[in-house]
């Protein structure tokens, strides 16, 4: 079984649960065969490396470094979990200071240090602002930053396949959208169940309606949830979909679930957020999302929110004033708002 | 991407660090879509199976329970990491008697609910006492029962390779054989680095025995540095490796470290031990470890202290006097000591 690349994968955070379970996805999906584990606590990230050496990879070379700017020179993609962690009790929006400090210092290394990056995952809450912030101090093209998002809609996927009774992919067309807090935008238009779309249960009240409002409301609790049950914040997850993220744009591959773009013009501009993605070789595309009128209404409401959070981060002096962002990052234009 | 086979695997101890990486793994290199996730804690249970959910593997069939019996009816193999943890300052040895009456009870459960398992993977520890433990209780064919016995080896490869300088892979032939503790026989005979022969660098003087002497120290406490570095014992790798067992008995494909394998008859009978191995569809073959006299006096030391702490566990209850032993499992004879 051959690595689909030799090119570097710098992983951040790698001495975290997230980061240590995404190095070794990265290394047994065989996506690249050269990783650089970088964190800032030594003897856990000398742990997690010691462990990747007795899996004995074929082929693999993997080492591990506590200095930022060596993780990120001569490599090609960086997916960072790098963040302080969400605890029981905290909302997402409450690690959005303490983890913008650090987006802001990882876009100044990778500009410095990694200015050819050809893609940046940010998987650390809230990933929507952190990953715009890393983004807007980078210098890189949007095409080359996402943001993991996708857990939102497979907790809202899971939620519908209990409820229903029914296996799990047999529930189709899941997707939130907006901000991965609790304001995203669970969204309903394209969802079937076992073929048959939710709006007809909505319809003909096999599903009232605050039923299904409860199901929304435990997709937006989907991570606290997992905190309550395992006492650890969800790391199995996320590390799984942040490799096939970056298998999908090291292989061209399919990823089937929406990732965090940022939106450059139009209604929703000058945010990242859950959107319409394709994620290619040459990076993300993306599209605004489409629904019903309730659907693109909640998607304003959650597209208010990031605005909120990142005029927040700007007044904080970590993301600069809007008329600002083309000189920091050439690829960027002055957002209408 | 299409899953090896649809028979369904139960992985025991699943809301741990072990179970629930070795669930993802399955998963993820498409070994079973059909995993039965057991855990007497069902809070964490619930928890690592939404994680599962969470990640949404196309076709999977995930399920789990807090009932052993439900685990086992009807499943085809078995994984279990389902002991108590080691802990920082407990030897793999002060586990034993908590660990083997659970294995105990495990092997009872298989007998009565799983008879025909095509075959059980046993992680913990001290693993050759347990799985030996499972395997009398059980009454299946010892072809049928192995044990995680690779770390061993793919810690001695890491330390090699890193005293030596060269990348990992360069480093072959590593094995420790007998029992997977203090007392594991660290073998020398095989081993070559960059093509060269340990020995001759031994015999050259480029490696003093005193150095060779601290690797096999190195490799001993292993499993202790990992516990000291992370601040929990080591739950990556041996997930990694069972899961590429249990792997190589559905696929037929090559896994190329020493597995634990009952031992039947000769200088080394009636125990369950790390040995020359080849995992195949009808399960393990085993031989019995060839090496220089050094080599070997080491196996027949390690084989000693596993035959004591046997025999403590007869001793204790948790495995029957050596003569019974064909009447609890009609596959085995008795020891000749």
């Amino acid at each position: 079984m051959e690595y689909l690349t030799s090119e570097r994968v710098a992983v951040l955070g790698a001495a975290g649960a997230i980061g240590s379970n995404l190095t070794q996805i990265i290394l047994t999906l065989r996506i690249s065969n050269n990783v650089v584990m970088f964190d800032p606590y030594a003897p856990g990230l000398e742990g997690a490396a010691e462990e990747m050496y007795h899996c004995s990879f074929p082929g693999a070379t993997i080492t591990w470094t506590t200095d930022l700017a060596e993780a990120l020179e001569g490599t090609s993609y960086v997916v960072t979990s790098g963040g302080a962690p969400r605890r029981e009790g905290m909302t997402r929006e409450d690690l959005r200071r303490d983890n913008c400090k650090i987006a802001k210092e990882l876009g100044e290394h990778i500009r410095k240090y990694a200015p050819d990056l050809k893609f940046l995952i940010v998987i650390f809450n809230p990933a929507d602002i952190t990953g715009l912030t890393a983004l807007v101090h980078s210098g890189l093209p949007p095409s080359r930053v996402t943001t993991l998002a996708a857990l939102d809609s497979t907790r809202l996927q899971t939620a519908l396949a209990q409820k229903f009774g029914v296996p799990q992919d047999k529930v189709t067309g899941c997707r939130t959208y907006g901000g991965h807090g609790e304001k995203m935008a669970v969204f309903k238009s394209t969802i079937r169940i076992d073929g048959k779309p939710l709006t007809e249960y909505l319809e003909e009240g096999l599903l009232p309606r605050e039923e299904w409002e409860a199901v929304q409301e435990h997709v937006r609790n989907g991570g606290a949830r997992i905190i309550k049950l395992r006492g650890r914040s969800s790391f199995q997850s996320p590390a799984h979909h942040s490799a096939l993220m970056l298998k999908s744009v090291i292989d061209g591959s399919e990823y089937p679930w929406p990732c965090g773009a940022y939106i450059a013009e139009g209604e929703f501009a000058g945010v990242m957020m859950a959107a319409d993605t394709t994620l290619t070789r040459n990076g993300v595309v993306v599209r605004v999302p489409e629904g019903d009128p309730e659907d693109m209404a909640l998607l304003r409401d959650s597209y208010e929110h990031l605005i909120q959070l990142r005029n927040q981060t700007i007044e904080d002096g970590l993301l600069p004033p809007l008329k600002e962002w083309p000189r920091y990052n050439r690829h960027l234009g002055v957002p209408p708002r």
